[in-house]
């Protein structure tokens, strides 16, 4: 199954490279030296490619890494600016990354989760890393802003994406004020409300009459067509630099925690690509003497009703059989995951775990967090802090150490998980009587 | 009409100092040293008190401000937290604030919107201070977090208010976080979504049989009566420490452009509270020595529909004539704002204007913002980007002068504004040539 994935993948990218790159040119993405395959290590220039040539093995970005005086690159951090820009050391754009317009992503705050922590019964210090706080409410805006420095790096012109919800926002707005043309694809019947979403930045949005599969069928012919030259798709031809920016979500939890490694992370797996892009962002902290090498466990959180990963994991499985999503936890809602044996790796080699929980659990765990902590998270949140308190409960989490909870959207997104189960209190006439007989004083 | 209401609003003041206030305790509020009369200069002594006991003129909060070395108290403010706490030295709170549990807002971006600039013909510089970043994505963090400290100062147990929007949620998670009660009062008939996004900090949720003035009314007999003892109402009892909580807008927008003064500012008007207390905040700042001693320009914004104030403006009105509100800017809805002669005071003094625009100015100024910036304003913002595009045109805002105009909440939370003018582009089959039929390539 993955290796026919990868066989798609890999035809289309040697077309996109034919179609997009002048050989000979050299761009600037600052520390990025290249590509190399996640496979077989194999290495390529920089380029909008996405899989191997020799094995159809993912690439990612290579670096040429500032290691050597990790006191001088804490301090130029620390004095960057408020957004994932103070990484650009350490991520494949320019160095004046800074003063080009873009959303300025990142630097969300990381809560002490106290109240939550005691209802759990975590005594050795929860913190929800809490990216609704991000330009779109999620944290696509920080893979977004990679892949368009990448796009501006390759000269395209035309931002674009397939999606479901958030994604198609977050392109949306980043292509708007960064003076992209965005032409974003999504199914034709997607709700009101997240079509409304993505089409108030002033972009193309094209309806397509089919599900989210022929949406992404129809995405990969075009971008091996002269139709789609000088298009940057930020998760096909761009999304070995896009999965770049999921590791500015580990650098500010270390830099948040006072440049200490958590003990654990529980993170969602969606394609998987965000908890193996931690996962590394921890290991270059820990090259790079920013962060005192230890021990880290990586939890992964699937919704039950799109578990592929969690099912693997608990099967022993190396390899991760697709499934069909059902649940309401939709921006996890990924079947087939490209990056989850991967996820399984990473679980494993660190110690921790996949775990999944019902869909009634994450609408209760959405509003555990928000009862406790005052955070309105969307779907993908309840499903961390439902598998957080499952992970408790069976022992596999250690709740006298340090735990990161990521919350990955906003509430505002996914109203309607929550609505049955969210509404006054009482309703009662306007007199100090009706209120007194409520029993509310 | 004014004088009417402040009669009704004394009398419950003295019955609150009666029922809340030990005489003799004393209160930390950092540099708060007691409460002014507005009208008539009276003091007095920290507490749950809003009008004057001799004129029944609105309360404000003293302070013994750290006058006589700017140098020392800017490097302090730079070193501080990443929230509304820096400005901690200037505010009504303990100086330990930013260790107490609450929702830390504030800090938001100041966005430079060049692109916006130049579809309005501004050249000297415009900015967005975009809101929709807090916690629960509107300004009113920012006025709870002042209130929740004065109510935790009382010993107030419950946190209230009276709200038909982003009100309710800021107090709901504000609350939850910090381990109050709350219980929100709201029209029984408010939209689901609102209801939704209050009740889910899990807090008492009232829906009051009756329209938005029933409410009030209510909350006023509440607060006079036994049963709403310990009770703080962060816009009634606890007003005065609410309302400081817009003068952060003001630090940091001078702090954010380099700890210098804006020449124009656009500011929406609801009650007036927000724009009379920025001023207050850029006066402060001045005294402080923390800016420049500049002229400045405060420009009022309201919908033609709710426009009691720039109506008054207009006619060289003293007095303000209430309206009854019909638009869809409904978080600027008040058709007998408090402090519409105060905000009058302040657009002449400073030479500035207040202006309005109607429901489909302020749809196209939602669409423009977002088309140009990424940003996604709720329909307040679109009532100032509206105001300040008819300003340039109508020349009373100099397009050669550094402009800040207000976005104060979210488009996620007035999705309807926008709802039927942003609609897929086109709707096509999965097929190239479906696709190059549509003539989007
Ligand atoms: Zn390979
Ligand atoms: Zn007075």
């Amino acid at each position: 199954m993955r290796k026919m994935r990868r066989k798609g993948l890999a035809s289309m990218a040697v077309q996109t490279v034919e179609t997009t790159t002048t050989p000979g040119t050299s761009v600037d993405l600052g520390p990025a030296s290249g590509l190399s395959c996640r496979e077989c290590g194999e290495r390529f220039p920089l380029g909008p490619i996405f899989a191997c040539e020799l094995c159809f093995g993912p690439l990612e970005v290579a670096y040429d890494l500032p290691v050597g005086d990790p006191e001088a690159l804490r301090e130029k951090i620390e004095a960057g600016p408020d957004n994932i820009w103070r990484y650009a050391p350490l991520l494949p754009v320019p160095a004046d990354v800074a003063s080009k317009p873009n959303l300025n992503p990142g630097w969300t705050k990381l809560v002490k989760a106290d109240n939550l922590a005691r209802e759990l019964g975590v005594t050795g210090g929860l913190f929800i890393k809490d990216d609704s706080g991000n330009p779109t409410h999620s944290f696509k805006d920080r893979v977004v802003a990679q892949a368009l420095e990448a796009a501006r790096a390759f000269g395209f012109t035309t931002l674009s994406c397939s999606s479901t919800g958030n994604l198609a926002g977050a392109v949306g707005a980043a292509a708007a004020r960064a003076g992209f043309r965005s032409c974003v694809f999504i199914p034709h019947d997607l709700e009101q409300g997240k079509v409304v979403m993505a089409a108030v930045y002033g972009g193309e949005l094209v309806g397509i009459e089919g599900n989210y599969d022929d949406v992404n069928r129809f995405c990969s012919e075009l971008i091996g067509d002269p139709l789609g030259e000088g298009w940057g798709f930020v998760n096909v031809n761009l999304r070995p630099y896009y999965g770049e920016g999921s590791k500015t979500l580990a650098y500010e939890i270390c830099e948040q925690l006072g440049w200490v490694l958590p003990d654990q992370l529980v993170i969602p797996i969606a394609s998987g690509s965000q908890l193996t892009k931690i996962d590394k962002g921890l290991q270059e902290l820990i090259k790079l003497g920013l962060v005192e090498d230890k021990p880290y466990k990586i939890f992964g959180a699937q919704a039950e009703g799109c578990s592929p990963v969690s099912t693997a994991f608990k099967a022993g499985h190396d390899v991760v059989r697709p499934q069909k999503p059902d649940t309401i936890a939709k921006s996890l809602a990924i079947g087939n995951p490209a990056d989850g044996p991967y996820v399984l790796d990473i679980a494993r080699r660190t110690g921790g775990a996949v775990e999944d929980v019902n869909d009634e659990q994450v609408v209760d765990a959405i509003k555990l967090l928000a009862r406790t902590e005052g955070i309105f998270a969307e779907t993908a949140g309840g499903v961390t802090v439902g598998v957080t308190k499952k992970l408790v409960e069976s022992g596999q989490l250690d709740p006298s150490l340090t735990t990161v909870v990521l919350n990955t959207g906003d509430g505002l997104k996914t109203l309607d998980a929550v609505a049955e189960t969210s509404q006054a209190t009482a309703t009662i006439k306007p007199s100090l009587d009706a209120f007194r007989a409520a029993g509310l004083a």
